[in-house]
């Protein structure tokens, strides 16, 4: 798409030479032929190094803007984002593309697998499963039934995932305007579950909005567990029961979240932390190998301190 | 079905006129050709203006009952509500009525649509999808694979309906008896999703037991977000996932409730009130407009103080 | 299979006589065709009473097998649990055995019987549901679509399972190494849900990896409702929705646990206590009748009156 179509769909004059867009991405990832945005001033730093080849800014911010980058000026960049992310919307499902079936695979007949799907060696697609175009999975997968998995996604191969979860919905991503009105920004990144992944059942893993969502190999996902847009569940690491990660968060190896537990978006977990049932996660943290629980959260043994200075109050 | 049927179903003898009786409601709901009934003391004051057609009441409340309304007079008035509740409940599924699918609206031919469902133009109805007798869809709505809308339901234009998601399932409701056995009330209202909503994964909205569960226009639902039956949920709010409603909520409109927060029955919570991640909600709110944190639940920056202050403990 | 071909799967030299092994059990439920293991210390001193033919243990505790017990001595017996349970896993679906619907029944074409399952009289299978090889389902019982049910299970009489809930999924469970690397442990139990069992939508209740989960008669649970492996609901308790119970934790009859309440694994839970929303239970309670709330747990008239000393705090 041309960035002059683009702008003309958000009714502001193009000035400058036309290029050629073809999806957009954040200020730090978007290269040559993407469109990035700023809707953040805390991102503002970002903008003179940025490689996007154009940007979605507000007035004031166009000073910062490198040459290589044509700036399209705006007063409400993120609403215009969410303009912008319908355009570069797929389809639901393809019309064309060849269907694929390894050797070995078993697919039963109830189960759909959507143009342009890939399904390896030795699977097990059972009844009611929905693969999505041009989904890819790896071999000797098992698919219970009534699994969901979105359009253009990769689930790795020696991966199970259970009956009646999602893998590859829209992440949870809206601008909203003065008025309180909200639009949808398309999620037009993936889900990318690497090999020997178990995934329980009713588990809601979003797809990026740009990039991937990634589950490392080897990673265990209990029952109800929800796992936002963007974020990276490291090699090896358990989810428990109904715990939560918001979006773009990020949890090293081995790292392990109780039941009920739940990070909050943008943050970053060092390797082999242990976070007991119910935490409340919302800062990142650096250190490696510490157990932790409670929310706000405590290291693990001052939690249990804590606990007992609270219940002294009942004798005050 | 006449009244004295429904006498005879419970066993008491029925004195008076018979009158036919369409269906059941609350005490202010209720109309001529409806049942009320009286389960819970405190809303006794309410017998003397009630519509109702008939009232299950203990004897002791006979007195109040207004002329126009013939009174049951029963021993354990939400027992009863339990046993009339399953007369008036309509089959699974019709065995008549005609299925209407709009111009450019695309079904699959591994989705369901009962006898009675009506789907507007230009949808798009993906596999494994269950849409209930009675049922309406709008215009331009998506109703990603296997999510399941129960029957009489309606779900409006522009809506987004993502994967393993259920609108309409029974809400909670059942009468328990001296010895702790419980009878199921059927749940014989619906839900009705408005214009412009989107729902995440494996999202449960239980339809009303007299009347409607109401998703307003412009509503955005995140993953794993229960919401009780007879809940309104005001236009532009927000639900992040795993939060939820108990039965009979209401919020106002640009209400957001933050993830895995939740919030008690029968409350009404002003307009464009916050509720971070994890608040626990048991008041109704009025004032508009304020943000909140924690369970119990304060003002945002007064548990932020709150919690300085519980850490300071571990100094003492 | 042969005792001797579990030691060549482990890697490990078989001596003494041979015997045939028909699936593995706990210490405690193992009988003489069984294998069973010692994964934790504390469970040492079962081992001279157990009456397992044979036993996965490390070399230390060997001294305390009695003599009808042939031990198998490895370095990491849980890890060796999950290599043999791999062993006993039945196919996803046998390739033979009758499929039985009683009289009146009404299964929708959209609906799987897999070799082997058995539906009783004048139940309602609707569209999308699934259910598994030798699984059995009583009289009367309805499932609503896309309601999964794995193999082997058995669902009561008068049961309602509401849309996309799941029953018989795999239990949480796997061997970890020192090099933080997983092995599944195949869940070779079953769920059984007795009568007039009430399920919501979006319910995850997890097969036993030995033996049975059991919900007993007259259940009724909420949407989105965890239910670990191996746990047993007592008759009439009460599960709200968002609520969870990790493994193996058995609650008495007639205790309610409120929404996005929790209980810890290994619990015992005495008849009639009923839990405030959002509790966390981490301890058996061997009291019957006592409401209690709160994390860490406290009665409830004590959780009130300690949120009015921390209220106070805020005045220091």
């Amino acid at each position: 798409m041309l960035l002059s179509e683009i702008a003309k769909e958000l009714g502001i004059t193009f000035e400058g030479e036309d290029k050629k867009i073809t999806g957009m991405n954040t200020l730090q990832e978007a290269e040559q032929n993407q469109l990035s945005f700023i809707s953040n001033p805390k991102y503002t730093k970002q903008i003179p190094q940025t490689k996007a080849g154009a940007i979605l800014v507000p007035k004031e911010a166009t000073e910062l803007v490198p040459s290589t980058c044509t700036p399209l000026v705006v007063e409400d960049p993120y609403w215009c984002v969410a303009i912008v992310s319908k355009l570069f919307a797929p389809p639901l499902e393809d019309e064309t593309g060849e269907v694929v079936v390894g050797e070995g695979s078993v697919v039963d007949e109830k189960a759909t697998l959507a143009k342009g799907a890939k399904v390896g060696k030795n699977c097990h697609i059972m009844a009611g499963v929905y693969v999505g175009s041009n989904t890819e999975i790896g071999d000797n997968t098992i698919l219970y039934p009534n699994v969901v998995v979105y359009r253009d996604c990769k689930i790795g191969s020696n991966c199970i995932i259970h009956a009646n979860t999602t893998i590859g919905g829209d992440g949870f991503g809206f601008a909203t305007n003065k008025q309180g009105e909200h639009k949808k920004i398309y999620q037009n990144g993936n889900v990318v579950v690497e090999d020997d992944v178990e995934i329980g059942n009713s588990v809601a893993i979003d797809r990026a909005v740009f990039g991937s969502t990634r589950i490392k190999k080897g990673v265990h996902i209990d029952n109800l567990v929800q796992i936002g847009h963007n974020c990276e569940v490291g090699e090896f690491s358990v989810m428990v029961s109904q715990s939560g990660l918001a979006g773009s968060t990020k949890l090293g190896r081995n790292v392990v979240l109780g039941g009920q537990a739940a990070a909050a978006g943008h943050l970053e977990i060092a390797p082999f932390n242990q976070f007991a049932a119910r935490s409340g996660i919302t800062k990142s943290i650096k250190q490696s190998g510490k157990t932790w629980a409670g929310f706000p959260l405590y290291e693990h043994k001052t939690w249990l301190k804590l606990q007992g200075k609270i219940a002294k109050l009942l004798k005050q």
